[in-house]
């Protein structure tokens, strides 16, 4: 068995809540975390509202190996992330000089002064360490296991290299996807079997609904390749005597 | 003041926190809530875990009028949904002949016959009433405050409109965008104070990087299209004073 790590995402904005904006991150950070072994375990979606993120922050962070947030470091009103985070932790929010002297060198290189607004995105929590952002230069930072990010979608894929480089990751939780031509409740029956016989496989059975015809993409997740393939040779069997076409 | 009513979202599936599935539930029945007045206070992803259903559907659906879960009430062994509302509410899941009836009709009219993985798909909790589904046709249901829906989207579009039938409704949440062709902190400060002044109105600042320029949606929302205008209005004195494009 390999070590099991768990993680949760707080995607924190308005503009999700309010679906003026599709979020993404999620998607692209579960990916992720696939690929590196870590079980995400909930996401949740709250409004920029400073109690409501102290207190997700401190109930996720304590119930995951890793927390990480989306949204709300910016420069205007709507961003209280850093602040909230901060209170969270009960350490105070500070001016930390080498984000400020990235937020200065990278406006002053396309000819722009800081003012206030840019210098509030250099303040982060006192023991807080700072996430590199590639693209927009004002930094995430990192508390503890909670990892603060920004949440333009171009920014997240960016910093989150950084993030997977100063985590612990386990084997790969690897994926295959069977197609079948039918219905699931074709095949649910004995899917389940084989569901009850391979336990350290999730199967997951997810239908499509295309001009009236139901197909099913079957999901086999796990961290051990052959017991997917044993798994997948079983429903190909079951799927064999009834007839059934897959990967087609 | 017109009323305020609240409302959540459990999207319950693997799928999407494996990355493997984009979820597009949340922004549509977003966009729906934002035009019958409900506020959408928070959404979460949970896996297909009993224990964890039934602690969030509790969790949620007494913070707020409404509870909408997508996922998990299809034919097969990951689909357990019903089951663990069921033990949510503590109340017996009954097989309903009205489902069922639906579900028998709809497969014999495609010339198939029932079975016992389509037969599961008619038990529903005791006190729960049905919501139609056109597509598929295998019902959701309401308990309580709760509405369990299906988790494809073209089915949970189609599920919604009956929802909308049967709940309390607000007036609409308003909302206008003004396009800023500079980043928001050449303006972030007077923003601030423009959302001090227009409590009604919730102002959101949503920067877009393309191409290393930066660029801005700011997003008024309210119930009050005078209160929203005369923010706007506010805005754009401040940009032409700063010689600021917009809704350019």
């Amino acid at each position: 068995m390999t070590k099991r790590i768990t993680a949760s995402i707080l995607i924190i904005g308005n503009e999700v809540l309010s679906g003026g904006v599709q979020d993404v991150n999620v998607k692209f950070i579960a990916s992720r975390l696939t690929l590196i072994g870590i079980d995400l375990t909930e996401v949740r979606i709250i409004p920029d509202i400073k109690d409501v993120i102290i207190f997700s922050v401190n109930e996720l962070r304590k119930k995951n190996n890793y927390l990480f947030t989306t949204g709300g470091i910016g420069p205007t009103h709507d961003d209280i992330t850093a602040e909230s985070v901060a209170e969270a932790f009960k350490v105070k929010l500070v001016r930390n000089e080498i984000a400020l002297k990235t937020i200065e060198e990278h406006h002053l290189s396309i000819g722009i002064r800081l003012n206030s607004s840019r210098e509030k995105m250099a303040y982060i929590p006192e023991t807080a360490s700072l996430i590199i952002n590639d693209i927009s230069k004002a930094p995430g930072f990192r508390i503890e296991n909670v990892f603060v990010l920004a949440g333009f979608p171009d920014i997240v894929t960016s910093m989150f290299k950084y993030v997977e480089e100063s985590i612990e990751t386990s084997d790969p939780i690897l994926s295959k996807t069977l197609k079948v031509s039918k219905g699931e409740s074709f095949f649910a029956q004995e899917l389940g079997n084989i569901q009850s016989s391979f336990k350290s496989v999730d199967i997951g059975s997810y239908p499509i609904y295309k001009k009236g015809n139901e197909v099913t993409d079957i999901v086999f997740r796990g961290k051990s390749s052959q017991q997917i393939e044993k798994a997948i040779k079983e429903l190909k069997l079951t799927l064999d005597q009834k007839n059934i076409k897959y990967d087609f």
